[in-house]
């Protein structure tokens, strides 16, 4: 059995460096502020490191800064491992990525408490940069650990908002820049079990108490530039522009209504125009686009329409009504670039069937009601770490489904249930 | 007659702080990035103020660094100035103000080589953060000279773009808070004549050499701001967002539409978000919104207009298609800020007539074709002088019209005749 309160208290208390926006009169109603590679993750990163040394552990920290602790088993062999992120969003909140790393530090105190000794090694990993919300690509270290990428592809990312550290440069400054090579090679995983919150409403609105994960949704991020022309905002008729401001509204509206048309997502988070003044008409704007669906071929379909129908109504054809006559100007040109592709993925059932028998253990009767198999709507280190080994997820309710948001929240008990099934899941894995 | 290359050579060469983009081989083809109060403004100054000694004037500082230079006249009284701004936009070209401030040292020099007596003083002011494109309030300095609003209003303006610095930090730094009251009282104004460069592309297309401008249409600047709710773009359906990012494309949207249809211009030429990741759905933006037109009464429709089709766009109803039923979400609640307004202006008729007279001296046979009476589209200094002194403006063509953008273009022609024209204006409304 995990210790609810201590596994509390870890998450509120003892790990506690970014703290974010307070949203409620509680001491745990606080947000989190983490950004991957900021001075904030590198204390509680720290920490990590002592936490996990102390209990036992031997930590290695690779070249994308991923921090492996593992425990030794009777055995010597690839560790069935518990894994997540202890990164934020800027205005996060306090379990995303946070509770499964917490939770597999608990899952092995436990362990330790009880005596336990796996037959083979266990362990916990720190994923960097889960969010991709700093260097805009997510998940990208487990990423490169799954030769998904190449790690210099991973390294030069430059953060969003105008400054000018990079990926690599911050792991050197915070000094976790390893010295093991960020592979599936140098660091094998026997198995990879990731508690997180739903970060959606479905467990909540149905009374369900787990999720076990079969798999992840698509997605794909793009920047997307318009090129159009400064003029004059008082002198310059409509005709006679070439607005991008006004284009990048146009295509950020219509790529809402196409994908709720297709049954998809797609939301646009960051957006930049040059050069910034209200009486001139910005000639460039770049945005970001997140689309996202559970078919990939869906998620195909999609883009495929986006990107015809971007360059026509940017050209200033007439396409679902975004285009009146009046405002159309004399048209923008368009550049996508790929940031981040994540095809839909499925996880191992052996891994599956562990998380629903373990929840089984610990709800008894209720479990028939109470488990549910789920689709995930965000991207995971466990997308990653799936391509390489046996993996499976384990969602828990969070109030109303808010995730990015730092007024997101997972009850004490909930956080519980999930650290319970967490190691009961490693348990099972490990004897199998 | 005023010296045309000297005139050409003072503004490419002479006074050349604050250099922007190169847009063509000519050693001349380049644009002004030239913000009030930076740096490079500070240079110019420093170079308007040797510049004017030189030439005999007794230069005054103003409490918001406006800067008056004045010629003595044969006997006392309030001068006769040419006046515009050395300030640029953050990309903008090397005519709009600039011109106007360098055609009136001119004509200084031109009344000096010729020594020309004058009845009244006359002179050349340097209005401070004409564009608003760095402290956004336009024609701050000349509102305030007029007594339109409160010095510690365009005191406490704070730059642009996230950083500290205000107007008054910044007037402080490079040593132009001047020790004279900034009012009409302490620096009072015979005449105010303004040269600019259209702009616009009326005098071009229509073979226009001079525009006697008899007013400024009215327009006014808004900050809109819109409050959803950050959330994660891959678990949040669009039924559940609060999307202000979503809602700002379309409330910009509308606003281009509407002002279309009520035949007046709307432009959004700033946008700023939060918390700014690809994978967080926009709790808030902010955008400005530049609304102009001829007519008070219409751009009062206008603003009337947007205010109540914001707000229900903005809470989900449709208003012109902008919100299916699929992407219309929790809805985002706004507010607004009104940052300036300047209502439609006309000039004074002695004045106009003043520059048809000039110009007829200047073109002869060919004036009853190329001068034109003409209002202007963008603001000016001369809109708040005009409410305290009689004011007009000369206008001259600009290539293509553009503006507010590197490429700007005024050939050696036309700047020269413009300066011709404002010298003859001065001395004959110093005669009147
Ligand atoms: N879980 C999570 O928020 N991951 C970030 C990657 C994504 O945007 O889905
Ligand atoms: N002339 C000019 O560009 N003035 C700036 C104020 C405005 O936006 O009209």
């Amino acid at each position: 059995r995990i210790d609810r309160q201590r596994l509390w208290k870890d998450i509120h208390t003892t790990c506690e460096w970014g703290k974010g926006e307070k949203w409620g009169p509680e001491e745990t109603n606080i947000g989190m502020s983490r950004l991957t590679l900021s001075d904030a993750d590198k204390q509680a990163r720290d920490w990590f490191v002592e936490t996990t040394e102390s209990l036992g552990c031997k930590v290695t920290v690779d070249a994308m800064g991923n921090i492996f602790a593992v425990r030794p088993g009777k055995k010597d062999g690839p560790p069935t491992f518990a894994g997540s992120h202890l990164d934020t969003q800027p205005t996060g909140g306090r379990y995303d990525g946070i509770l499964g790393v917490h939770a597999g530090i608990e899952a092995l105190k436990a362990m330790n408490d009880h005596e336990i000794s796996t037959e083979f090694p266990t362990g916990v990993i720190n994923w960097t940069n889960e969010e991709g919300a700093r260097f805009p690509i997510s998940m990208v270290s487990s990423g490169v650990w799954a030769g998904a990428f190449p790690i210099e592809k991973a390294y030069d990312l430059v953060e969003v908002g105008g400054g000018k550290a990079t990926q690599k440069s911050e792991l050197e400054r915070i000094g976790y820049l390893g010295s093991t090579e960020a592979s599936y090679k140098a660091n094998p995983i026997g198995a990879h079990f990731e508690l997180h919150i739903e970060q959606g409403p479905i467990l909540e609105s149905s009374g369900g108490k787990i999720g076990a994960v079969e798999g992840v949704q698509a997605y794909k991020w793009f920047t997307v530039t318009v090129q159009g022309r400064d003029c004059h905002t008082g002198t310059t008729d409509f005709q006679n522009r070439s607005d991008a401001m006004l284009t990048a509204a146009k295509l950020i509206l219509h790529s809402h209504n196409k994908a709720f048309e297709l049954g998809c997502l797609a939301s646009t988070g960051i957006l930049t125009l040059k050069p910034g003044s209200t009486n001139t008409v910005p000639g460039l704007v770049r945005f970001s686009l997140d689309i996202r669906s559970k078919d990939d071929a869906k998620l195909q379909r999609l883009e495929e329409a986006l990107k015809e129908d971007f360059s026509e109504i940017a050209d200033g054809k007439d396409i679902g009504g975004l285009n009146t006559l009046g405002t159309k100007g004399r048209g923008c040109t368009m550049e996508w670039q790929l940031d981040t592709d994540s095809p839909a993925t499925k996880f191992h059932e052996d891994c599956i069937k562990c998380v629903e028998a373990s929840a089984a253990d610990m709800l008894g009767t209720k479990a028939s009601a109470q488990v549910q198999r789920m689709t995930s709507g965000a991207g995971h280190d466990s997308v990653y770490t799936s391509r390489r080994s046996p993996t499976s997820m384990i969602f828990v309710p969070c109030r109303d489904g808010v995730s990015h948001n730092p007024a997101e929240y997972c009850s004490p008990e909930d956080c519980g249930n999930g650290a319970q099934v967490l190691l009961g899941a490693m348990l099972r894995y490990d004897r199998l």
